[in-house]
């Protein structure tokens, strides 16, 4: 019993909507996110659009990361280019580095690899101008959180990204939260391409508009962060039989419809979705004594269901 | 070549300590994490208290915990009653939840569970008097972290731990940072009993003052952070074949000295400690246009050595 009882009060649901404040102070049974999100709209979802959905299968099973189009367009186009020549069919899982990323690519594009072996980019960019942060994007809805932030003067969600920004310089960026996808690059900013890409599993947020961001893991993260760590430093795999294959990479909209990926995302510009952030902040029930009230950007998860069939 | 200069930025490695922060600016090779602990004296490192380290053998390798003695004595002292029974003997994880925890404890003590055959505390005690916070150690080095967070209104680290503190309660707590080892516990504030324990993995501030920290995981943290994630709800394992079975938890203390685990940790209040912080914040080098210059608490990880031997 105690565990699940644990449970009951670890997870999201020790939740609350503003509208259910007071309730929660009077001490009545608070909703849960389960019960948020069963009240949400169907317009408060999405369907991420397919140009922007890569779907990487393991033989562990699929992963489905969205890009970011809106912040890194020259990285998204790049990455499509080389999914469309099947670019990582075949590669691997290279590198688990505790607390830290899980990075995949061509494991002869390394100082163990054979560099006669390493796979062409074909019609891919080789660099690209990095786009490490953008203008911030005055016009995108903005849901701000309000409980601050260790490494950015700003933080909250814009098209469905967790997001820092800064309006001294006016740029804002993707931030390196768990389950975000980012381009790892040599030292000259211009030399990621994205044909080594990295999931982060842990604390990274050093990373923040030092690197391009690609993406976002929105389904399959525990297949990348449960992995063996790598023995070597960094988190490496030197044996090749401790990586893990790369069956394909395929973008969703070169897949038939019916093996598209049926995910919505829920909108980081719904009430639901503010209903959640408040839910998180206040969060009393009864296995909190002494409720944090605060946020961080890191600790809210935008959410992911299946797609009811379209007919 | 990319991915091994990726890591030359990624890792703490990128650092300098302040006197050489002049040097960074003036674009000169700053010190690494490694030259920084090669450079540290002898009395900066400590050697935990054998009656306060956890030696938890599993099939994968060994995990060594250290238990929060100055902040949960009562119940550090109920863990060690159930080590010396034996207790954990023969247990196991029973949940794997991504990017929150690993759980370890009596698998029938569950609602699948066998309530028959609930393994008894012995002469440990069922209940325990809530220790989520204590009042501010006034007497102990205090190591502040001068860049905020979200959850309290100070951190830093104090005894090897990261902690929060609220001036305003006159309250501290060891925080929720990866590697952090909590006692679970059932709705009631005093139902945990240290029978069943969980290491954070991911995201988990939220706890932080509301369960009681038992300690944190000085080596080891890969077995427990690189396992399948439990299917079922919140990560549990229903079937008992994908459990990590536990093969014994030891105290050192109670161990013939050759076997104990020869570790040293870097005092919290140690020059070189300030230098990685400062390193960790500045972390100036090619590899980063535009460091952050800022560091969160659980970003920062108290370094661990294999102990010299005594002769």
């Amino acid at each position: 019993m105690r565990r699940r009882h644990l449970i009951a009060g670890l997870a999201l649901a020790s939740s609350l909507t503003a509208l259910s404040a007071l309730a929660a102070e009077q001490g009545k049974p608070t909703p849960t996110t389960k019960e948020i999100l069963a009240k949400s709209a169907p317009a408060e979802w999405r369907r991420p659009d397919p140009q922007n959905l890569l779907v990487m299968q393991l033989p562990t099973g699929r992963v489905v990361i969205e890009l970011a189009q809106d912040f890194t367009p020259l990285h998204a186009a790049n990455i499509r280019t080389l999914v469309r020549q099947h670019y990582f069919d075949g590669l691997a899982i290279i590198r688990v580095q505790d607390n830290f990323v899980t990075q995949w690519g061509d494991p002869n594009d390394d100082e163990n690899g054979d560099k006669d072996k390493i796979r062409s980019l074909g019609k891919a960019s080789k660099t690209l101008t990095p786009e490490f942060s953008r203008a911030i994007a005055a016009k995108q809805p903005w849901t701000p959180l309000p409980d601050g932030d260790v490494y950015a003067p700003e933080v909250g969600f814009s098209g469905g990204f967790p997001v820092g920004r800064d309006p001294a310089s006016g740029q804002e960026w993707v931030a390196h939260c768990y389950g975000t996808v980012g381009v790892a690059r040599d030292v000259a900013p211009d030399s990621g391409s994205g044909s080594s890409l990295y999931a982060v599993i842990g604390q990274a947020r050093k990373l923040d508009h030092n690197l391009a961001v690609a993406g976002r893991v929105l389904e399959g993260m525990p297949l990348l962060s449960g992995l063996p760590r790598g023995p070597e430093p960094m988190g490496f795999y030197a044996d090749p039989a401790r990586r893990t294959r790369i069956e394909s990479v395929r973008l969703a909209a070169d897949m038939p419809a019916p093996e598209r990926p049926a995910i919505e995302v829920l909108r980081t510009d719904s009430a639901s979705f503010a209903a959640l952030i408040d839910a998180s902040r206040h969060g009393h029930n009864a296995f909190y004594p002494e409720p944090v009230g605060k946020v961080g950007l890191c600790s809210l998860s935008v959410p992911v269901r299946d797609a009811k069939p379209v007919h």
